[in-house]
């Protein structure tokens, strides 16, 4: 028989140390998001296939793992297209998109959703690259007002502040304004996604590189020259100010800019040190469902985006009878875990547990009056553990030392 | 665009008030274990095909769900066989045996895990049956002393008795004592299986149908009587006795009716008021990897089994290069909820929590200091959401209310 001891490629197993520290954390995690209205839900990791493959999910939908269908069923299947039924979801946005759609009757209005589980993505595994991980994602459905926006940041920031993560800087847009300044300097319409890919690049590749990719689209020297002037010089911004709005008019709604200022500044009152928070019109985010303000949220000094999100107010209504506004903010929990943990920033106090150590001719009433003591223990919260004693029991108290065990006590013999 | 609202047959998706519920009981048992010394790990969902398909597993392995192969790996396979690598794993001891083996040397011995994550079964969907469900399972590695058997069971009923559950029962059996009633009424080594399978059966069917299944077997009819009689009257014994001893002596090692009587007779001392322990001589237990003693918890008054478990000595040291015993106790994690969801045993303070409706055409400055203000009392632990006042706010009122919403507080406009 071929047994296999090491986890399936990219999916990851947890020790019991590493899932102390974890616990803790998803704990805090949800406690918080209660304190601000956020409600716990909880999905299936299986879906249809159909709202998996509905062209809303961008690449992803290359990345599922598709599920074969059962009996009968597998056997009138004449085609691979047709072997499958289902697979496992590849984030947490179609399964609440359908769970409101079959539950929306019995919500409240506005509905703040909080979910965390596992998503899979049939990825090729690389370092930090996992291909089942644990997502989690706060939504504010039916609310078309920036509070859901407001909301939202205001309650991840304070998630990660619980959470004794610092440096968090909050970086805003919005689609509109993206695409009024790509509009502004005569871009198609239809080229739009092609240049938002290229500017999503610039941290990475520079002013320069973006100039060319623009060029190469076949785009004029001087629209070009046009379109990047407005991330000239510094590309963090107070907010969208009037000079921006200016050169913007005519291409699109003032309230729109109105909107997203009122985001900023309400967001920096709200969260006075405890974070920054800049408009950025060169944040992209990959998502071709967004329809309004985007945000991410990086930390300063690592480089590295921990959650991200925006309003997308098309997508839910497809599962609907019914239009459903809803902006969302996505949270890179395993990202989080990684920060906290290679920066040591929580430090759970030890256990201090207990071991009772019996060796294996110990009476039987020795061993029960060992049990009842260890049980008294228990009760009173104590972390007390009663296991047979090793041949080798100074390397079975190392290792329980390892696992917060400071008391040992063994019995006589 | 064909969307599908409802969930995949058989996977369940859960409400914010049932999450409410589960998430608390979910918590009271990590917390309860924990004290017992055991330590949470985690595993992934997604299992080699080889590792679920290895006849361990009996008719589980039929209701396996299989994932098929990516990109090019797909395009070479030639049969059905051939196309899925993995599965979903069909319970949590398959992973733990994996991940034991992949991890031990890093790990306490013996070695106390608790896991609590999602099963797949490709089962008919049925009332109180799932396709997709939460299993929780403790599991003592290496400890070849009733040290384990005695723990689990303490654990488990204490936290049973946490949860509010009464009226707990616990059976116990050894396999080696059901092997020995058979043997000493001259039934066939090749036979067993088969024969418990009938006795499993005695509760639904009576024992006259019994008998009359062991005679279509071919077997002799005073030899059945003679099992039969093995069961007659009361099946509950106070212990394994000492007539029922004699009548196996020569078919079992002595030690292993000392041993179980010792398990019985000190989780009586631990567990005093908490449960009723009993042994059955009846009790069979499904898996064929069961080595040695066996139990299960049932509810008095509601006839369900909430627990069952085992030693499982051989099945562990497939994955390793040695032999690991081992003993364990799979919690019914859903019927767990479903009692006391039922029978309201818990009964969650009401969370009291404040809603702020925000009319649309409140000011900014009004805004932000609702917002401000729902901050300050989110900090102090209380449940607050800021939300827009729909057009029926009555309506708005009500549905919030049966999520534990009692104060609402509207801007005046």
């Amino acid at each position: 028989m071929n047994f296999i001891k090491t986890p399936v490629k990219g999916m990851p197993e947890k020790t019991p140390n590493q899932m102390v520290l974890r616990e803790y954390i998803i704990r805090k995690i949800k406690d918080t998001y209660k304190t601000f209205g956020f409600m716990l839900i909880e999905t299936p990791l299986i879906e249809h296939i159909e709202n998996l493959t509905n062209k809303q999910g961008g690449e992803n939908e290359q990345l599922i793992f598709k599920i074969l269908k059962r009996g009968e069923k597998l056997n009138e299947a004449t085609n691979l297209s047709d072997m499958c039924d289902c697979g496992l979801r590849y984030d947490l946005t179609v399964p609440l998109a359908r769970f409101y759609a079959n539950n929306m009757e019995n919500l409240p209005v506005p509905f703040k959703a909080l979910q965390i589980g596992e998503s899979f993505r049939a990825d090729r595994p690389q370092k930090g690259r996992y291909r089942q991980f644990t997502q989690c994602d706060i939504d504010i459905l039916a609310d078309e007002t920036n509070l859901a926006e407001i909301e939202l940041i205001s309650a991840t920031v304070n998630m990660l502040n619980v959470l004794n993560i610092k440096n968090v800087k909050v970086r805003i847009n919005d689609r509109a304004i993206l695409k009024a300044m790509a509009l502004s300097c005569n871009f198609s319409e239809d080229l739009l996604d092609t240049v938002f890919i290229i500017l999503d690049k610039l941290d990475k590749i520079g002013i320069d590189k973006v100039k060319q990719s623009l060029l190469e689209l076949g785009l004029k020297q001087q629209d070009v020259d046009k379109y990047c002037a407005y991330f000239d010089g510094n590309k963090e911004n107070e907010n969208c100010d009037e000079k921006l709005a200016t050169m913007l008019k005519g291409y699109i709604d003032e309230n729109v800019i109105d909107n997203l200022n009122e985001i900023i500044s309400s967001s920096k009152h709200l969260l006075q040190g405890k974070c920054n928070i800049v408009f950025d019109p060169t944040l992209v985010r990959g998502m071709s469902y967004y329809t309004g303000p985007i945000f991410e949220i990086e930390l300063e000094g690592y480089n590295l985006s921990v959650a991200g999100g925006g309003r997308y107010d098309k997508m839910i209504g497809n599962y609907c009878s019914k239009n459903v506004c809803a902006c969302g903010f996505s949270i890179g929990l395993e990202r989080i875990i990684s920060v906290i943990t290679d920066n040591n920033l929580i430090s759970l106090d030890s256990t201090n547990a207990t071991a009772y150590l019996v060796s294996k001719n110990c009476s039987k009433e020795q061993k029960l009056s060992i049990l009842q003591k260890a049980n008294e223990q228990r009760s009173n919260g104590q972390i007390v553990s009663v296991v047979t004693k090793s041949n080798n029991v100074k390397f079975q108290k190392e290792t329980l030392k390892k696992f917060g065990y400071t008391n040992f006590v063994e019995d006589r013999t």
